[in-house]
């Protein structure tokens, strides 16, 4: 199977240009991510919207980090065998297609 | 209402010995807080472990940050607004009687 390639920058601003809240960001590890912090009325809303982001990711099997406060969570999508634009093993990881496309979920989730 | 006052470091460690897993953590903020990380057979396991989290965190109006990955969530628990051991407001926040409650009921919800 061939891996998801990573995407240019200029198609995440793209993406970034059409999409507010979202922004870049940088896990632990150094690889590229998107991510975005959702505010909710109450507690309960906070985690029912986890759980319909749980429900996307398995189906898609592609998984976010989430981190879950007082109602707020912050969503952080990327792809962690991503390649290079090359198709090389140089800094595996980072932003492909399909972290725009549940992104895109993400917000539709929280509406 | 008087505050929730702050554990002697003593207190948490008799908690610690008792219950493996859990750890001590620092917040960004810097305060003290309690930490343990569960791993699940499957991502719906690590999910449904999220809800029953949350429903006790809002029963107990007391609610952790939860990082949850793919199969696995971390638990922190610590209460922000903790008065120091002498009732005044330095450093506020840190690991008070409620935390240790709700870390056991996580571990007994993990079972």
């Amino acid at each position: 199977m061939t891996k998801r390639q990573k995407l240019s920058d200029e198609a995440v601003g793209a993406f970034l240009d059409g999409h507010p809240g979202w922004e870049r960001a940088t896990n632990p590890d150094g690889t590229g991510a998107l991510a975005r912090t959702f505010s909710f009325p109450s507690y309960p809303a906070a985690i029912a919207f986890v759980v319909g982001v749980g429900f996307a990711a398995e189906a898609r099997d592609h998984h976010p980090d989430l981190h879950v406060g007082w109602r707020r969570v912050r969503v952080v999508w990327w792809t962690h065998d991503a390649a290079g634009k090359d198709g090389g093993s140089e800094s595996p990881g980072g932003i492909t297609a399909v972290d725009l496309e549940m992104a895109d979920r993400t917000d539709a989730l929280a509406r």
